[in-house]
């Protein structure tokens, strides 16, 4: 486990790749690969960047020791030449991204990847897998968040992620998206997310009875009692005994924190908690709830009047529920030919499957009268647009759809995070990237995030970037009728 | 990364309850918990066991260093004492488990944990991840291998993975669960699971054009050579320049692999490129499909007669697709009072929620005339059944339906693992535990392992179990009902 080279997670595909790229002397040419989505999940209005943490970790790391040369030579695919080669390789490109905790959407380049090309090929399967799987989790904390409004999100997922690292990186991310604690205790310790967690049924099954068991707790944790009151019986027994308990301790000067109920229904369940609380003057006392939760649910028991301050999500949370994955891809846009950058595309019977070509960068715009964002546009990175406006876009598939925007602000969303293979970005906090992420979303019209039927949120493409893919496309399509007349 | 302790991947709470059990004086208690599930994923008729390697590494590697300390000191949650006890505690329990590879079903114990209650407790988050994740991805496998018969399944899926260690774990489980090939280096490089792939869309995109691509290729792996024909267009530009380079190939006296299609429509494709092969006389080379692929669009693709000889999948397995969970629970079922152990419950309004209580093992009945698996019994693990019957069964909610086993031989499912925190139970390979669970499943009806709407299998509980289970909640229900009186 400690030892573990997380080079070697990449598809064995990009190792041939790159020893046909040496066997043909191109594993220099530089090329440009682009990391980004082509659907949003759970039909969200917006996704939250997360994982580039963990991929520039990645990135810094990226080196074949002598026990991974020795494993790939017993595969029988690669000369002793080529794994020296091999053995020598570090990553000496260029990255640009888009920071984390930005909103982002469907074929916006999140990471962009300028180096020679066997180092970019080798890197794509476990950029991909990092920034897919911490975007997918930020995203669905921050449809989370939304749901629950003004009370508080912890995420509670550990037992139920892919894994323990699932459940480790899912909880930075879902911190990312607006969680504002975790249960999981190595999230805690490595990047400094509040822990929270109290007790488990277990607990109170070990003691002869329920009454002992909170009691045992409160000796233990007087300033920190919070009881969790479903085990046998919410209402007949553990709400009773939660109220004895939490008038011993106050009889003592102590402040009870509250009850978790983790089963049954919230709704009524815990509008009677209240009730029973307040009755006993404990109108202090928080009620957490839990148990197989999601946004959806957490909306309908708030609109059902739900008397819940603090909501534990686990498994539909740390896993993204019925939408795992992302789909993130990473494909190659341009590549060097004679010294110059050639645009590439790929194109697909299915248009929306088709890349856009070339070196690219978004520009995001906001009014400013509003400081409201009005819409993105994927343009060539060397492009100029007019400050403040006017400019004129366009949707690249109903190119009728036109918005004229006008005095605006623009910002550029992808940053320099390696130049020549040296790290020049400083990783913000986990705090701060939270902080960021909520204050960007701050920066869209509710109409975007509502959770089911969102408006959609305008990403169209540069005029010149419009018009590089639709000759490309054209090219290409004419140069397979041709080769099919030969 | 690298010098990450797991022992700190657990839910916060388990070490409040750590401390809970200290201070008040019972952490020594002995106690039982049982890990199992409670519903099978995709309605499958089964499931196949597996994680155990993994947890037992984790068991083995249980300590809480000097920083781990010194972290949870930061929290102002345990005095010192405490935090010294803490750095002294090992794993030194008991471990019984189903190996992996078995097939199980919901309500079984998968591992059966005997250890002072502070162990117990603190174990509980880490290895239910690990056993849920792990099983859940194996049944995936299953499935899909299932669905594709006699060709080939290979899995693809670490891009897609939930982080990189998903990827390995889920790759080793993909393994386990009957997948042939995998194209994760490190689970190659870490398992000695055979790994495979050629090129990507980028290869082919990064020579001036498809022909020139295909022929570098053959020209580094002239016997390795199969080649992605869906970059431009299959039928009109693929096909036939892999023809072309596969014919340059065999004119040298090397054999030409096959060709993989990654987009498109793979029944028809598959079709028409069999036929282009086969009229170029490359009746051998194979087939290979990929693209957002799981059990039932591979089903279908052989219904219509697809020509694929071996299929890529990726996202939909490694994920677990709209069920990305297990959901696998962790329960105490027994804890030591004045030396003997007593039978723990959980009662839960939802009838199916409501634990097993006691210190069980599962029982597998085989006929001895057909060899096929013909029930399963949950028992307490000291009964004694008769070894080749006659036995009446029951089913433990609608207990009117009764069968009577006769002419059997029967097998427990659990094995030791760990004897007094010592190993005791040596790990197949993978190579092992894939032919295992293979040979398993032979022994279960066809009719038990239908993709869609299998027949259920009989999973009882013993009459001695059904019995304390049920005087249990009548005590229970009628303590609450005494308690609500005073």
């Amino acid at each position: 486990m400690s030892k573990l080279n997380l080079s070697m997670a990449t598809d064995l595909y990009q190792l041939t790749m790159v020893y046909g790229y040496y066997k043909s002397g191109i594993a220099h040419r530089k090329a440009v690969f682009d990391l980004f989505f082509r659907r949003l999940p759970w039909n969200n209005g917006y996704a939250i960047a997360a994982g580039l943490e963990q991929a520039i970790e990645y990135l810094n790391e990226l080196r074949y020791t002598k026990e991974d040369r020795d494993y790939l030579r017993s595969l029988g695919l690669f000369p002793d030449d080529f794994l020296d080669y091999l053995g020598r390789l570090r990553f000496t490109g260029d990255v640009d991204a888009v920071p984390e905790g930005t909103p982002i959407f469907p074929n916006e380049p999140i990471m962009r990847i300028t180096a020679p090309i066997a180092e970019a090929q080798l890197i794509e399967t476990s950029l991909t897998s990092i920034i897919n799987h911490q975007t997918l989790i930020a995203t669905k904390a921050a449809r989370v968040v939304s749901a629950a409004e003004d009370t508080e999100v912890m995420e509670f997922g550990l037992r139920r992620a892919q894994g323990l690292f699932a459940g480790l990186y899912g909880s930075r991310a879902a911190y990312i998206g607006g969680c504002r604690a975790t249960s999981n205790v190595l999230a805690g310790q490595l990047y400094g997310i509040p822990v929270k967690g109290t007790q488990a049924h277990a607990w109170i099954m070990s003691f002869p009875d329920e009454l002992t068991a909170f009691r045992a707790y409160a000796e233990a944790y007087p300033d920190a009692c919070l009881l969790l009151v479903d085990t046998y019986d919410t209402i007949r027994s553990g709400l009773p005994n939660a109220i004895t308990v939490a008038k011993e301790l106050e009889a003592k000067g102590r402040k009870f924190v509250g009850i978790r109920i983790d089963s049954g229904d919230l709704a009524y369940l815990s509008k009677v908690a209240r009730k029973m609380l307040d009755e006993a003057g404990l109108e202090h006392a928080i009620i957490v709830g839990s148990g197989d939760l999601d946004e959806n649910i957490i909306r309908d028991l708030r609109v059902q009047g739900a008397k819940i301050d603090s909501w534990g999500v686990g498994t539909k949370l740390i896993t993204g529920d019925d939408n795992p994955s992302l789909g993130g891809v990473y494909k190659l846009v341009a590549i060097e030919e004679n010294g110059k950058m050639i645009p590439k595309i790929k194109v697909s019977d299915n248009a929306e499957k088709t890349t856009n070509p070339g070196i690219k960068d978004v520009v995001r715009f906001y009014s400013r009268e509003t400081g409201k964002a009005l819409a993105d546009l994927i343009i060539l990175a060397d492009e100029e647009l007019p400050p403040h406006g006017p400019l004129t876009i366009y949707d690249p598939v109903d190119t009728w759809k036109r918005k004229t925007l006008r005095n605006y602000e623009m910002e550029r969303l992808l940053v320099p995070i390696f130049r020549n293979g040296e790290q020049v970005y400083q990783c913000p906090s986990v705090h701060e990237v939270q902080a960021y992420a909520a204050g960007q979303l701050e920066r869209f019209w509710p109409e975007y995030k509502r959770l089911i039927n969102p408006e959609k949120y305008i990403v169209d493409l540069s005029d010149k970037l419009w018009h590089l893919k639709h000759d490309m496309i054209r090219e290409l399509r004419a140069s397979y009728m041709d080769n099919n007349h030969h």
